[in-house]
């Protein structure tokens, strides 16, 4: 009997009904009365489970009435509408095969498990109704973000994982190396001798794909990347990991307010489709996780975001009466109660704020004429702050070396970079945005650790 | 003006027909007249260029017949179809801005090129014709992966990167770590205290995501990873890359049969979706790369896959009367002169070999009855050899357990791995394929470095 899965039973009901299927799947919950019973199965294939009828006729019925939770079952029988009950339609089996009893003392018991306690079982987790809802909107939302670009003609670079060059932020990068630690090689002054490591020179993990990717803008116009990237920040906290996903645009002929007119787009097409594609299990975010998400992704969707500038921003804030943790001047970094004001407070909807100090930017952000910003732009939404940061990139020779000047980078590291303003510059922008940080947006799951299938934070590489 | 990509001009011509139209890309050649000259533009969003026609009522004319190649524009003018000339349509100049002129030590002059040589700019070589198909071909083709298991209903998982549990090839894989090389913590017995290091242990690079993945399948029953590998392998061959992309599906409730009906389908659905979608990249491979290609390509479209024993494959080798290099005989793994024999010579088609010798697979593969070999198929295809590796994997506590003792396999790293089996076990299978393996195979380019944007290899990690 060709085997069936539990999505199609609820999404081509029709196409099933009083016909003869074969469906396997895991026992979520089983009631046993005396000569009948019901139980619970998942396949894994949907969110919901589907009811199994079965009774004494069975011959193993004896050991039908005893499984323990999450045994694997593969059940024969036919499907019958239940007008009268909860659930749509049912089961009623003919044959019940036990493909894998579960020990009694599998730790996902039928009851309420703490979000902490479950990280500590991440191999079982995805078996709990959360984590079959997050993980399962993961894979849509990735999905999703391939869409967009992929219809829109971008073309996806996988820019690499292993770097030689520490562009940003080197001291929060990762070493790898295969050097023998107990034996480190030395050179004749006493320091490590890295060509002696299997890349003849010093090799981190990236921490952004942008500039490699920019090369690839400069000759396929757009392009994207969407891929692992990492962080060695000794930070605890709810919103950062060591590892996680990056999407990483960058478009030539492009200013900062087609930067905009992108990430908007995408913002709310990942929305859509995983609301279209996932409707039980937004269902049950927004009444067992977070009350108010429907409200706030319906408010992204029927909004055209917001766009002001940082000097006016940093006016709304000071005029606001409020009394910041961190007081506002202009110049400042813009922290998360200021973001969160301005979006839930003055606007109630996603805002760009635009052409930010140059001081407080990367070095590659297109200097503006005041001399004093750059075309840069971040997105605020309600209820999370920033959840993009992109910018027009310095596309002017003469300007980049000389902010890297200023900044005392060293411009040999990044011949290639600077050689793509010498072959045909063009105006061109980019933007980030952490595949984590939208997947929390989308779930209101409010730790990273549980919207990565095995989180990477200090200290912690469990799995 | 809206501004227009080349793509959409050879897509949907007659939309553009004898209208005004306004496209940016850069400067693939220019030929100039007395007063009146030609440029092939390329915008990226295509692998054809458009022709610009301009003549001298153009008041920056001089400026204009003088670019350099690579040099980036914006034309505006009118599209003219042209039945007369080897391209389909031109456009004629109405105005011409010059974004970017480029320099005119530029490297990718008009002469053919090695790709040695292009390797050296790897940040440049996108915009020369083979890496612009190369690389379009590589989007696509990743988006075909997605789109097939997404349309199958299969769940992407982003198994970890970096990883404590040093299951295969331990030797193998690279380490991570914040330590001070120049400065190692070491404890009481004078070994490096990991315990210091960033996440408390030692930590490594993953070499695959399967361990990982088979935890998810045994929730969502069919999921697949799609993600960087990495091997500190010390092989500089055409075929050996440190870091690669891998795709590895896994699937419950699935037998060593299932995995082949689902790797051969995802086989054609690549190529396919790839001839499909880049008809124009696909003529030049053929045309200038492999002459082979398209009849390779057609051939494994049309062909049922054949499965084949490795014990009568062992047996076809014997008979065969080739003088081999490596000689057959049971028990040795068959080497890539033996795989294309049999795939080249015997069949004339793609063929799985099944069912090998335990002992030159994996500890997690599933022991058949006869006590010495295992469910395991490898696909050969002509031309290449083996280019997917999979398995049913062992369900079986018991068994596992034992065989994890007879290769001295730490039972306690593999606590997870192992509680997957007594909690719901269900036969369950997946493969391994090596995402570079099949573009190499796509587009019969015959050096990995050459299909992966910015390579990493022993000693070479350069951009």
């Amino acid at each position: 009997m060709e085997k069936t899965y539990i999505k199609q039973l609820y999404r081509e009901t029709d196409k099933f009904i009083d016909k003869e299927i074969s469906i396997s799947g895991w026992v979520r919950t089983e009631r046993v009365s005396k000569n009948f019973g019901f139980i619970e199965l998942n396949d894994g294939s949907f969110f919901k489970n589907i009811q199994i009828v079965f009774d004494d006729k069975l011959n193993n019925f004896e050991e039908i009435s005893k499984l323990s939770i999450s045994s694997s079952l593969t059940v024969e029988g036919k499907i019958v509408l239940t007008p009268e009950a909860k659930q749509p339609f049912e089961i009623h089996a003919s044959n019940i095969i036990i493909e894998g009893l579960s020990s009694s003392d599998y730790p996902l018991q039928k009851k309420r498990h703490s979000l902490e306690f479950l990280r500590t079982i991440a191999h079982l987790r995805p078996r709990s109704n959360t984590f079959s809802a997050v993980f399962r909107v993961r894979s849509l939302a990735a999905y999703a973000v391939h869409k967009f670009f992929q219809e829109k003609g971008f073309v996806y670079v996988n820019t690499p994982i292993i770097t030689c060059s520490d562009c940003e932020g080197a001291g929060e990068m990762f070493r790898i190396t295969t050097l023998d630690l107990n034996n480190i090689p030395k050179d004749k002054d006493g320091n490590v001798d890295f060509s002696k490591d299997f890349f003849g020179k010093e090799a981190n993990l990236t921490v952004s794909g942008q500039l490699s990717a920019e090369t690839y803008a400069l000759a396929f116009r757009n392009v994207y990347t969407f891929g692992p990237t990492f962080r060695a920040e000794d930070s605890n906290t709810a919103r950062h990991a060591a590892e996680f996903w990056m999407i990483e645009p960058e478009m030539a002929f492009a200013e900062l307010k087609d930067y905009m007119d992108v990430a908007e787009d995408m913002v709310k097409y990942i929305i859509n489709y995983v609301m279209e594609n996932a409707p039980e299990e937004m269902e049950f975010f927004n009444s067992f996780i977070d009350k108010e998400l429907f409200n706030r992704l319906n408010n992204v969707l029927s909004s055209d975001f917001v766009r002001i500038s940082y000097t006016k921003a940093v006016e709304l804030l000071q005029k606001s009466g409020e009394a910041f943790q961190y007081p506002v001047e202009w110049g400042i970094d813009l922290q998360t109660e200021h973001e969160r004001y301005l979006t839930e407070k003055v606007f109630k909807k996603p805002v760009f704020v635009t052409d930010y100090p140059k001081d407080i930017k990367a070095f590659y952000m297109r200097q503006n004429d005041d001399n004093k910003t750059v075309a840069a732009a971040d997105l605020l939404v309600p209820g999370i702050g920033e959840i993009i940061g992109g910018s027009q990139r310095e596309e002017r020779l003469d300007v980049l070396e000389k902010r890297m000047e200023e900044l005392n980078l060293n411009k040999e590291d990044y011949w290639w970079y600077l050689e793509l303003r010498k072959y045909g510059e063009t105006k061109h922008s980019g933007f980030g945005l952490g595949f984590e940080r939208i997947l929390m947006y989308l779930t209101g799951i409010s730790n990273i650790r549980d919207v990565i299938p095995f989180p990477r934070t200090t200290g912690s590489a469990e799995f």
